[in-house]
């Protein structure tokens, strides 16, 4: 009997070994981690453009997305209500005079309402081109595959629209599957590319900024066919902007009266943010403050109502920042600051545009200084657009704002002066002259 | 034998609880920090000038602060070489026009020099007063106890001169005996007293900032008698100063050719640093970055060789950020954007002067709108030069430093376009008018 016992126990060893064996192979075939990935209960396509598809399997995200269309609440400069810039800041009419922002110019609501508004606004006219829906819709990565950046941006507006029937979504920023974040619009690959750069080879922080640029960059409408460029060639810098654009001869809009081919700057919070600001150089991604990490029960998943980190300070700023009142407190000063500099500047603005209207009317008035004066107006009021379009009264990057405004206000000035050269007229000189005619002209859009 | 045993035990064990409750009570009384301060080994008495009296009981302080004579290094924008500012930046011979900082205008060296170098300026004359000795000496406090505020300032500088006999010192801000930290100029008492302030409230960490003040503060030479005097009864931010002036009717001296009735800033780096800084918002006082914890051997105590954090900021900087290599770069960037919009301001200035000038040269020019651009001169040139004289390039408070120059800038072209309306001439406008003068004039300082 003992001699069999010594059997059993050595043959229950070698079994107990095997299973140890074949259990840590497993294992270290399948790591902990992995096992904890949620397990897609519905397969979702390609490209699918209805949010609703891959919030199945990513219920989290899905319904803190969802609350972009309502939960849309103000900032004291900013937030989601949909305020009237117009309203709120009346230069500003007169400021995009003969374009159509100023007929129209409402704050970005939430990404949940962004085709409803965009399909709500006096800005499109009938010969508006689908280039407009381009930021506006999860229906676009599937179209543009379709269709191409060309076939897409030559279409009309109003021929596109049957098929861009989902608001911003899902697709515009990860791959289905495997849920890695691209760059979804061809511009701003294109646009990457000019650059030398290829975003799948970027970081998984660096695509949580880069993501963003899929919208909030400048851009332009190229040539006929309206197609959607960022105007990054030279870089991504105002200064680079600019020359890009004097070095291909464009313009937005030619401004009633002054004659100034004008620039209009769209919403470049990526090229903003990244110009060396304090946050950006530290290593935070766009997501970290305004898709913060948040916690349901035991899951921990980043928060898809995007919106301003001012509205909840602690999730945003709390994860890296330990006392959220002093934070919080100097985003307002900040703000603050950069506000008042900015209506300044548009002080100067609104002076050297009168100037330069009286000028030009003047038919003595010298045509090479009344060029020169125009040219002064285009970059001050391109300047002043790209910190005031920017979503963040300069908070993405405050140094930045006050130097570009700074600059703008020389130039918005010496923009006065020469139009009051061109005249021969120092009557044009005027701090506020605008206000001084008689009758003050209502600005008509 | 056994019973005495016990007994010898029991005494052995009684004596050393005896003794263990004696030295737990001798420790309680007298705490391990308590022991570990320094001994006087010399008494010093009150206001005592000579810092190597005070050295004796302090030498690890002592030595670091005599470093401030020979440890003068340059950082990009600053430092302790005693550079010439005019050298650097000739426009600011032409902006101190008719003004002795024309003449010399050197960057200050290290507190170890500021005897020698208030000796041997060439903006010291024959009629100036002791009061420009009142940041040079740990003599003052003596002689201000000695002579009163009122006693002192009266006196001429060569009066007084054989009775200035230290450079600044242990007794600019340290009490003899309790070696804390006192403010020792009666002018930033009574400036303090203005404001209902009683420094004698402050906290210690209130001190280490306040201390500097002591001596970097904006000041004026009030009435004939030029008593030192910070222009703070309004409060300490920029339009406040500038509105006590203008109470006041104070100025420095009058521009020459345009009669401008001008303010000179002098080194406000402690109304800049204290308007709503990052830095100080988070309780940050001038003495943890420019006097740095440092260790010799078991010792831990604040340098005195006062300098640029950016000559060692592993120990300025690195006392709260982790990754010095990027606050240092962030550093250089805001300086760098602070620099250039500073010389644009510069420029603008420049063309404001030049253009005033040939207006007032003018018989036929409105006096009333010379006036009016003489104010905008005052106005924008203090600005520049509270910006300009604060010894950081901007650092100390980045977003102030950036709006006041873009307020300036607006100011300063103002005053261009002024000085043209009142000669009603819009040559007057040119941008750069100064350099197309034929011959451009040499500035005589």
């Amino acid at each position: 009997m003992k001699k069999y016992t010594t059997f059993i126990l050595l043959g229950i060893i070698v079994i107990l070994a095997a299973l140890l064996a074949g259990v840590l192979f497993f294992m270290k075939n399948h790591p902990v981690e992995q096992r904890a990935v949620v397990q897609p209960l519905v397969t979702v396509e390609p490209m699918e453009p209805d949010s609703s598809v891959w919030g199945t399997n990513y219920p989290l995200e899905y319904s803190s997305w969802l609350l972009t269309e309502s939960n849309n609440i103000d900032t004291e400069y900013g937030g989601s209500s949909g305020f009237s810039h117009l309203e709120r800041d009346p230069r500003q009419v007169f400021l995009f005079m003969g374009y159509p922002f100023s007929r129209d110019y409402n704050d970005d609501r939430g990404h949940g309402n962004a085709l409803t508004d965009v399909n709500a606004t006096k800005r499109v006219t009938e010969t508006t081109h689908a280039t407009c829906y381009s930021c506006k819709s999860s229906s676009n990565p599937a179209l543009w595959d379709e269709l191409g950046l060309e076939g897409y941006d030559s279409m009309l507006f109003s021929e596109i629209a049957p098929r861009v029937t989902e608001t911003i979504g899902c697709a515009n920023c990860h791959e289905a599957g495997t849920m890695r974040l691209i760059v979804t619009n061809p511009s701003l690959e294109n646009a990457l590319e000019a650059q030398g750069l290829d975003w799948e080879t970027f970081t998984r922080q660096e695509m949580r900024t880069v993501v963003c640029g899929n919208c909030h960059v400048e851009y332009y409408f190229s040539g006929e066919n309206k197609i959607l460029t960022c105007p990054w060639e030279n870089g991504t810098r105002i200064d680079q902007i600019i020359a890009y654009y004097d070095e291909i001869g464009f313009c937005d809009w030619t401004y009633p009266g002054a004659e100034t081919a004008m620039l209009k700057a769209q919403h470049p919070e990526f090229e903003f943010f990244t110009a060396g600001s304090t946050h950006y150089n530290a290593g935070v991604a766009c997501a970290d403050c305004h898709m913060p990490y948040t916690r349901d029960g035991a899951m921990k998943y980043s928060n898809h109502n995007i919106h301003s980190p001012l509205l909840d300070p602690q999730a945003a700023c709390g994860q890296c920042h330990t006392d959220v009142d002093y934070v919080t407190g100097r985003v307002n000063e900040i703000q603050d600051q950069v506000f008042t500099a900015k209506q300044a500047l548009e002080d100067a603005l609104v002076d050297a545009i009168t100037a330069l209207q009286l000028a030009v009317a003047d038919p003595d008035s010298d045509p090479a200084l009344l060029d020169e004066a125009r040219t002064l107006h285009r970059q001050a009021q391109f300047m002043w657009d790209f910190v005031s379009a920017e979503n963040s009264m300069g908070f993405h990057n405050p140094e930045y704002a006050l130097s570009i405004i700074a600059e703008a206000t020389d130039l918005a000035r010496q923009a006065q002066m020469k139009a009051a050269q061109a005249a021969d007229d120092p009557s044009l000189l005027q701090v506020g002259i605008y206000y001084t005619l008689d009758p003050v002209p209502t600005p008509v859009p």
